[in-house]
């Protein structure tokens, strides 16, 4: 088995195992749903289970990646024993519902079920099959999360060095590894930093996940209702804004859980500056190919499965919303930072997960 | 007893028996904090549970002014075979405990408690005491509810007047009768309009309060999360985002609910005009007079009850937030719409409650 230990820093909940992990026949998936006020997995039995599971939000942010190729690993293991044609053709099949899982990330989930169906392809033409083929996907798939991984470490220790010492850091939502990468960088500077962390309703993804790692790695931390934010900022108590992004278009806006654009409006007007971790991608030359993903209405009008309202009104539920580039301070990658009005400089691979 | 029957469009919520009500001993207030997931009251024995109930968001918006003059007649209740001098500064110092309750809107709370107590002093040199004297106070509290509404009812004609046909409303937090007279005038001009609510973390006033009247009425409503504000505001959805204030100061600033400050920012980005209801507050001649309410942080953990994150996580609470004259289109007020920066012109009572 793979050794995850140089992650332990980064808390329970950017553990490998604890994101999607494949083993004997199953994906178990933390359920982020509900952690930290319960720890429970689900576990999924076949690869359309895990992409159900990234439909229903089970992982989110940076884990239905990881998902997709654990998923991948789940299909070999689904076509163990069959004739080596019906493998291709499941796994080919297998990479396309795990990639259009959700709408606005489906270019990004393609190039991780492409690099896992590659590894798949090189395996079977070199006579790989059965439970050793299942080990090069599940070994991919960890691969995969340990690039990722490793390119938010690298773009963690660029932005490290823009927060100022002892500064107070605001996200969004939840920036997955980043959150991690960045605290362990600034450590490594000698800055022990603030976070402050709006709860992003409707999942409280900012205070179930992305407080839970603060937390985790013994932060300083403080959750506000999503809002507060412009007061804090008006009240001077933010150094520097930064949230991920789902996409970052290549005309240089950026999608990401929606309250980002409110809190980069604010962020503007009170001079914080906002950077965005992440690397443009190329399968959205402009922010005319995103397609915005509508949720379920109904989730808006319950609080941790509580109903709050009389069951005449409506919900709706844009899961992302878009900020302009005149809004973004930075795009920062593995590579540097690069202006949102630059991005064809970027000279990393275009495709949204630096793969 | 007095006749509510002209509340009665105004739907359940709003129904002045269910704002805050004396009878018998006892002042009973809707609990707003749980409303509509259960429809409960408290019930006051004292007049200082009154106080406490205030203090603990029981009732809130307007509900406050209502219970603290029910609450006076309580403390005429409490006293009502005691000697006259005795009953005086009895209720002198419930005057002080009721308006003393919250701090934010303490100025305001002491026009309503010096009315009521204006008007004991009135019927005490009369001669009245005992029953007679509580059945002074029941009233008064009712005139004054009743003075309130008919001054919300006024500015919501004359706002109703600048909202488009079939347009849409934006609202923040719960602006209590506002929120009822500006469907009423609205209705009264053929103007079936629509109403977006975000939801008000973390006691949910707008998913439970705002939406519920509206419902109640039945409008066309729809609730948001607070982080969706802009998102929306940017897809052109809204037509006019209106807010009440716990405070207008006489330099212009709306001191209102946390989250009507980056509202308000983002309505002014996207040109949507944002309408404040209310009177100005000679109280408060600049926003520096103005102590911005902290709350217990813990609340911010919590949803309905339920804690969402780590117990290490800290919270943040304030109350209010503070949006600045240039973002604000105009002050609707009971003689109509006043600039902001042009408060000293408005001939109404300036103690920001319109009494």
């Amino acid at each position: 088995m793979v050794d995850t230990s140089k992650f332990d820093d980064l808390g329970f909940l950017l553990k490998p195992e604890n994101v999607a992990w494949y083993e004997d026949g199953k994906v178990r998936i933390l359920d982020r749903r509900i952690y930290p006020v319960r720890t429970e997995f689900v576990v999924c039995e076949r690869h359309e289970d895990v992409a159900q599971a990234i439909a229903d939000m089970v992982t989110q942010s940076g884990g239905p990646y990881t998902a997709a190729a654990m998923g991948m690993a789940l299909a070999a293991y689904e076509v163990k024993d069959a004739p080596e044609a019906e493998v291709r053709e499941h796994l080919t099949k297998a990479a396309y519902t795990l990639s259009h899982a959700r709408p606005t990330t489906t270019a990004k989930m393609q190039v991780v079920t492409a690099r896992c169906l590659e590894a798949a392809e090189k395996a079977l033409d070199e006579g790989v099959h059965g439970e050793a083929l299942i080990e090069v996907l599940a070994q991919k798939a960890f691969d995969l999360l340990d690039g990722m991984y490793t390119q938010c470490e690298s773009a963690a220790a660029h932005l490290a060095k823009h927060v100022p010492q002892g500064g107070t850091v605001m996200t969004q939502c939840f920036a997955e590894a980043y959150v991690g990468m960045i605290i362990r960088h600034c450590r490594r500077l000698g800055n022990e930093i603030k976070m402050i962390c709006p709860e992003t309703r409707p999942y409280f993804q900012g205070a179930r996940l992305t407080a839970s790692v603060a937390s985790e790695m013994g932060l300083d931390v403080t959750l506000i209702t999503d809002n507060m934010p412009a007061y804090v900022l008006s009240q001077g108590m933010v150094d520097l804004f930064t949230s991920a992004a789902d996409v970052i278009t290549m005309d240089g806006y950026v999608v990401n859980k929606v309250g980002t654009l409110q809190i980069a409006i604010s962020a503007n007007r009170y001079g914080v500056p906002y950077f965005c971790t992440g690397t443009p991608n190329k399968g959205h030359p402009t922010i005319d190919t995103v397609k915005i993903e509508q949720r379920d209405p109904e989730l808006v009008t319950m609080a941790m499965d509580l109903k709050v309202t009389h069951p005449e009104v409506k919900g709706y539920y844009p899961a992302f919303d878009i900020t302009p580039p005149e809004l973004v301070g930075a795009i920062v990658t593995d590579r540097g930072l690069y202006s949102p009005y630059d991005l064809e400089s970027y000279p990393g691979p275009l495709t949204g997960v630096g793969l």
